[in-house]
C-alpha cells in the first residue's frame, strides 16, 4: 500500500483521488484551507459540485492541508491549476517535498482572457521546469497533463488503449516508479520518456493544440498515439 | 493539370516539388536569387547538396524568382523557414498572392540557441496569422508543418498511414482544395479541420514536443494519431 498526496481539489484532483483509494492506497487530498473548501455548499465555476458532496462519497480519502498531505504522501500529484501551483507547493513546503516523486500535472493555462487559453509561460521555460527550480530537492516527473482527468486513470476508455502517455524528469529513478505507477494502477500500456525536465515546454506548448483538437473532436476523450 | 509555386529550396521544398512533379503538374520553385543559387557548389549549412544537383536530377520543376512563382501557381506551398517567410512573400508581392490558396507549411523555429529550438512567435499569435493579417486576400491554410518532409508526401511510409493531418484556416473552400490535394496527391487518409487560422498557435506550438519526439526515437519518420 502506498502512502500517496494528491494537491488540488478540482476534477483532476478528485478523479486521481477517487481512482486511487479504490485501488486500496492511502489518499490525502490537499488544499489551502480545508474548512473553507468543505463549507462550500455551490458548485465552483466550472460547475463542479461541492467538495463535501465528493468526499463523502469517498470515504477512504482525507482532506487536509498542503503540508499536511505532502509530508503524509510518498509519491505526490501536483493538480494545483497552474497559476496556484507555486504557492501550494511553497505551502506544502520544500522540506515536505525533498526526495519526494512529485507528478506534475499542472497545465499553466490563462483562461483570463476567455477560450481558447493561452499559457502563462511557455517557449525558454516551463511550469514543471520553474517548480524543478524552486524545489530542488523534489523529483518532478512531468505526466497526465495531455489528457483529460478521466483519460489519466482510464486510458483503456479510449481506443482500447492503444495510445502514449509522454513524461519527462531529471530523475532516472522518479521516471521508472511513474512508469510503473501509470501501468500498473492505471492500465497505461505505452510511457514514453522525453527526457529531462526541459521536455516540459513540449508537454505544455501541446495544451493549445489539445484545446482546438478538443474543440473539433466536441469531447475531451482522446489522446494521441505516436505512430513509427 | 495543376499550377503550383512551391517557395523554397530547401528539403520541404524540394521534396514537395519532387512528389508534385512527378504528378504531372506544372512545378515552380523559388528563391530570392535564382542566379545566386544556381551557382552554389557546396552543401548548404545542414548538409543539404547543391540545389543544382536536384534540379539536374528534377527536369520537369523550374527555378524562379518568388514573384514569378507566385505569379504562376493557382496553388502555392510556403515551405521557407520561418526567418524567412515574410519578407519572401513581401517578395512574391501581395498583387501575386491575392486570391490564391496559400498552404503555409513554416515553423517558427529559433536555433540561435542551439538545440532544441525556441519558437520565434508563440502563445498570443503564430506564423501563419502574421502571413494571414499581412497578405489579407491570399487564402491561408496551414498544413504539413507538424511532419517531416518525407512524410508530407508519403504518409503510408509511416504505421501504414493510418495517422492524422491537422489544418486549419479562414476559408472554407481553401481547406477543402487543400484537403483534396493531401488526399488526392499525397495520399493522406486523414485530414483534420481544427478551425480559423488561429489554430496555427497550437499547430506551431506542438513543435517543440515534435523535437522531444523525434530525439527520443531517434527518427523523423512518425506522426500522431487522435486516438478517440
Amino acid at each position: 500500500m502506498a502512502k500517496v498526496g494528491v494537491l488540488g481539489t478540482g476534477i483532476v484532483g478528485r478523479t486521481l483521488a477517487s481512482k486511487i483509494a479504490a485501488l486500496g492506497h492511502a489518499v490525502v487530498v490537499a488544499t489551502r484551507d480545508p474548512e473553507a473548501l468543505m463549507a462550500r455548499t455551490d458548485p465552483d465555476a466550472r460547475g463542479l459540485g461541492p467538495f463535501s458532496g465528493w468526499l463523502g462519497a469517498n470515504p477512504g480519502v482525507r482532506l487536509a492541508t498542503f503540508a499536511d498531505a505532502a509530508a503524509q504522501g510518498d509519491v505526490l500529484f501536483n493538480a494545483t491549476s497552474g497559476e496556484a501551483a507555486l504557492e501550494a507547493l511553497g505551502a506544502a513546503g520544500a522540506a515536505n517535498l525533498a526526495g519526494k516523486v512529485l507528478i506534475d500535472i499542472t497545465n499553466p493555462l490563462d483562461f483570463s482572457k476567455g477560450m481558447p487559453p493561452t499559457l502563462l509561460v511557455s517557449n525558454t521555460d516551463s511550469m514543471a521546469e520553474q517548480i524543478q527550480r524552486e524545489f530542488a530537492d523534489a523529483k518532478v516527473v512531468k505526466a497526465l497533463n495531455i489528457v483529460s482527468a478521466p483519460v489519466m486513470v482510464d486510458p483503456a476508455a479510449v481506443g482500447g488503449g492503444d495510445h502514449d502517455m509522454l513524461i519527462c524528469g531529471n530523475d532516472d529513478g522518479a521516471k521508472a516508479e511513474v512508469t510503473r505507477i501509470l501501468k500498473e494502477w492505471f492500465g497505461w500500456r505505452s510511457v514514453i520518456d522525453l527526457g529531462d525536465i526541459t521536455g516540459a515546454r513540449g508537454l505544455e506548448m501541446y495544451l493549445p493544440l489539445w484545446v482546438r483538437v478538443m474543440m473539433s473532436q466536441g469531447s475531451v476523450a482522446f489522446n494521441i498515439k505516436i505512430v513509427r
